[in-house]
């Protein structure tokens, strides 16, 4: 009567990725994406969820702190990704936490109205999930809701509300932050991050002469084998691809 | 009339491990597992308890406060543990610190209701021990209690009250916390985790080139001769295994 | 229906650097300048300004909070850019943070008075560039902002504010701050300026024997495919050059 | 009528030890022993007690506020050193700070009490030295204390009261603290434990390929030279043993 | 009708260092001298006034807060600068900040007295500058102003004011601070130093062998081109000596 | 009618050292002489102190605040110093600034007694300088000031006041200090000792394979010329003795 153990994957739609982690992420897991400015973390977290979208037939939400919407969409269309068109199917939707938390008008559907309040703000993301029955979600990113909060410090407490609702919905969520200080273990800005994910990837560069070079590195996946390597990856016309087999150096 | 010197041992449970500790924990003991994310700790502690009841008859508990209890059972049978049997059997036992903290619904039979509160808290871990009579107890882990009181740096008390009704149950416990900057010798979050445990083992990752290679170094461990030397590990089908006469390098 | 995909591209002014960012910034981006003292921010920032209006027509504000509004136009010239003229036609307007601020008389046209609030600093920024119908903008610096703050810390909700004002105005925008430690992570003083910038330019040192070389590195540019590289660059007779097929070494 | 300089020198009982500091401490020292978790600090202040009892007819007193007495003497069994033995014949005291600051029975003779006051527990371990005409003194360890403090920081006046005890008791002493990074300076965690102490000795790590050596350095021994080197040592079966002239490499 | 650019240059009187920043400083502007202890800043300040008077004409004053003005001209005598002949002829002011301060009785001509207000301290500066007519002003140091305020941090304030009160009193000055690490980007004391000044000098050492080799090397200096490298220097008989062409290793 | 210039030297008594500058230490000057644990501060400053008497007929005074005045004297006879016969002829005063303040009887000529009150505390020492007509005095240390303050920022203020009877007394000073990490240019514990020293000196280790070199450093000494180099010295038989022209390496 006991079942064969089978841990489900979800197609992170990241080339070359999902081969480093058994096929994908394990369904229903947050997983923090850190990494220092520029390295490529937004990308990655919409790529998630449009390629679900796209590719997998998930819906998906993403939540968008540091840009508006409306510059998230025109810049994903570098890529090819036509936000807009799974929007309108209402595939996809984008919570648009800057326009008017900023005091801007918005044309958006989704967006944060007046002051950052933590509860309302977890509550609003809750049921825009249930209304695009989101499989996915990204929220972009951590630091951005800290820096709304009355007091920086009280992100601990959002952290662990947000824990909660993430468990209750359901998704596989991707979770933005910023990483001070990898090479010396400093891999989150408010050390707990990694406490509420079951998964930490690192997105980060390396100095070669004077170049940077992206890699990325798997710190943590529950439920699966993963190599703890540096993999190289780049940002393509095509969104962020990985090379499994490539080397950093 | 003097009773010839011996130390009773524990078997870790742990494949390769105990050859590197005369054969096991000495018994009762507390043991602090430290090591940054994702390098295996909440791996090794359950393998301790879990082993233990698998191979050596020694009821054990759980304290999950990083992962709901039904995610560590999934996970878990990964290497082919089976936990529900045994908690059936009512001799192992999860106390889920998880779910209810945050909210949720469960189904668990053991969880922690509403509100961390130390006492309580200390109180009902004590409980879970005595009714399922546990030789072995895993808390995973201390970072995860901190963030949960009204100030982290509570968790100072918190942790001599632990010490205490550790000393009171008599089981051999693994504590898991975190490594913020092992090679300059911080080796404990709080900086007073080391002080309420008679052994410390550290799980870390070294790089080569663009590989990160794990490695466990036990740092203290009363009552037991120990080689202070990396060794290489891996988290392999069947567990955490430890190479004692493997090189890092 | 669909349109295809264009990013509008608003010319640096710097030469040799556009050929870095896909022919210049994505419009209406706001973009941080960081690096140390001496690095050549101010400079790069007014070039950006002055070139915009020389060669582009189009007109600019210059938010000075360092200089006063005398010195820099005099600073200046050694570039042979003639600020005064463009002023005169209305085109380029300089407000002036230090003479006001310190108490001391100004014949500037634009001046920031007394006390420095916040708010009514913001909304002044506002009407002058809505008055010469700015297209750029630079503000130089946000320390020099934070440290007539009655609190530094208050400078994080300075911030926000400064972000909902410019994503009003539709100007692209040029933030100076300053790089503490770049070489490991830390790229802003503050450690939020670069959550409201959609690009991240560092001028930096690099020390070959007892000589410090520049270079810059762009560390994000949304909208942008650009190498993470280190290019070397000068101050010139005419303002800053960049070398992007240089080598630093 | 001047007598010639002759300084009282107490054997360590450290084997090796004594070559390296004239033949002794200096009688009425107190010596701070330093170094990171399992670095011997417990063994070696221990085995200056014991041997002091058992090679010199000399009473000692132990205060152990890391481990109960009934681990510490169990632990020292494996050394070959019955504790109990001296305990009986009233020549060596053990302090269990432990047990009932924890609030657990206690068998012990001498025991600390319900909460610990600063004053009560200096005036306590007074009269135990007198009790058993003490010319020993171990107390491990200083963190132990100051967590036990309702505020940490007032371990500074604590350590304060015990130098002042200390001086007036005429016992030759060992405290026992933590260096957080020996190699930059930083010898004891609060900063001022080297300031009551007449001799600092640093027990540590050198890494060489991936083990740790274990080293000795006398960072300091008025009255005393010595030289300035880090000396090889190992914890045997009959406790520290010192190697003057071995090599660390 | 647009006039010609030319900087109007002061001679630094510093030997060998005027070829570094096109003949002298800009007229007008306030410099900041940063370096450790010992590192040559208030010779290089003194000298800037003194040669300043002797082989310009140029009246100057120096605030001293480190050291008593007797001490100082005796010690500048070694350098055969004869202060009190120019200070006799009203050419040079001395302000000893120590003296009163300290609550001495002094023969000094100009005193600030009792406790130091930070208005009342400025204002001195400005009359006595007023008074000799002076061209060059050293302040040495910030950190000993900052010492003397109720609150250090207070100096923030106290740094803004002087900046006004320079500006208006139109002199080339000179300012030395300290600079805790130059070497990872730290060159001031309170890190706002810097934002007052529009030149930066680094006076530091660097080790070769055993032996401090002092070098120089120009952070900023507005309106001038100059070097970035470390040149090296010495304090000779007749005081700082710059070697424009020499090698620092 | 104008003086020829010269400095009054005060022979330190250290041999090899006063050959680094110029014969002497300028009379009337404050050193600081800063170092981590077991760096042979308090040696360096007594034999100043001892010397000063028994060679040149200086009268001294030292304060010692780290060790008892017996502990000090007997320690000073292994380098065959016998400070009794120099205080029973009235030209050698120790102020006890411990056995007092730790409430123990002393049987001291000059004793701090009760409370350390700031005041009371240099009032004290001021009148002894008086009583013994001392020309050089030894305060060690200044952090043990500091601990036994209330509050141990408030040293501060100690430190400027102290500063004020240094210039008072017209003695030849010697203060000892800690520096936490010389090689970072972290000199002194409170980062303000140098500023009311006009004298710097290092004492340090350097390691040599596992062997700790003692060196010293002239950081800074004012109207003395003298080399930026790390000279080899050791703690002798006769105590502290420079090698001006020896090699560290």
């Amino acid at each position: 009567m006991e079942e064969a153990y089978r841990v489900e994957r979800v197609k992170s739609g990241i080339q070359g990725f999902d081969d480093l982690i058994e096929g994908g992420f394990p369904k229903g897991t947050t997983v923090l994406v850190t990494g220092p400015t520029g390295s490529g973390k937004t990308t990655f977290g919409v790529q998630f969820v449009y390629k679900g979208v796209e590719s997998f037939n998930e819906p998906g939400v993403i939540v968008t702190l540091e840009e508006r919407a409306q510059d998230l969409r025109r810049e994903m269309k570098a890529f090819g990704w036509d936000i807009e068109k799974y929007e309108r199917e209402g595939k996809l939707a984008i919570i648009d936490g800057v326009s008017a938390v900023v005091g801007l008008p918005s044309e958006e559907r989704f967006v944060l109205e007046g002051n950052l309040n933590a509860e309302d703000f977890l509550r609003y993301i809750y049921r825009v999930v249930k209304a695009v029955k989101a499989k996915r979600l990204l929220i972009d990113s951590i630091p951005s809701i800290a820096f709304r909060l009355r007091e920086e410090k009280r992100i601990r407490n959002v952290l662990l509300q947000l824990n909660t609702i993430l468990l209750e919905m359901g998704v596989t969520a991707i979770l933005t932050t910023e990483a001070p200080d990898p090479s010396r273990g400093k891999i989150s800005r408010y050390g707990m991050e990694e406490y509420i994910a079951r998964g930490v990837i690192l997105l980060d560069f390396m100095e070669r002469d004077v170049e940077l070079k992206r890699y990325l590195l798997i710190r943590k996946m529950r439920e699966t084998k993963h190599q703890m390597k540096k993999f190289p990856f780049e940002i393509t016309n095509e969104g962020v691809v990985v090379y499994p087999s490539g080397e950093v150096y």
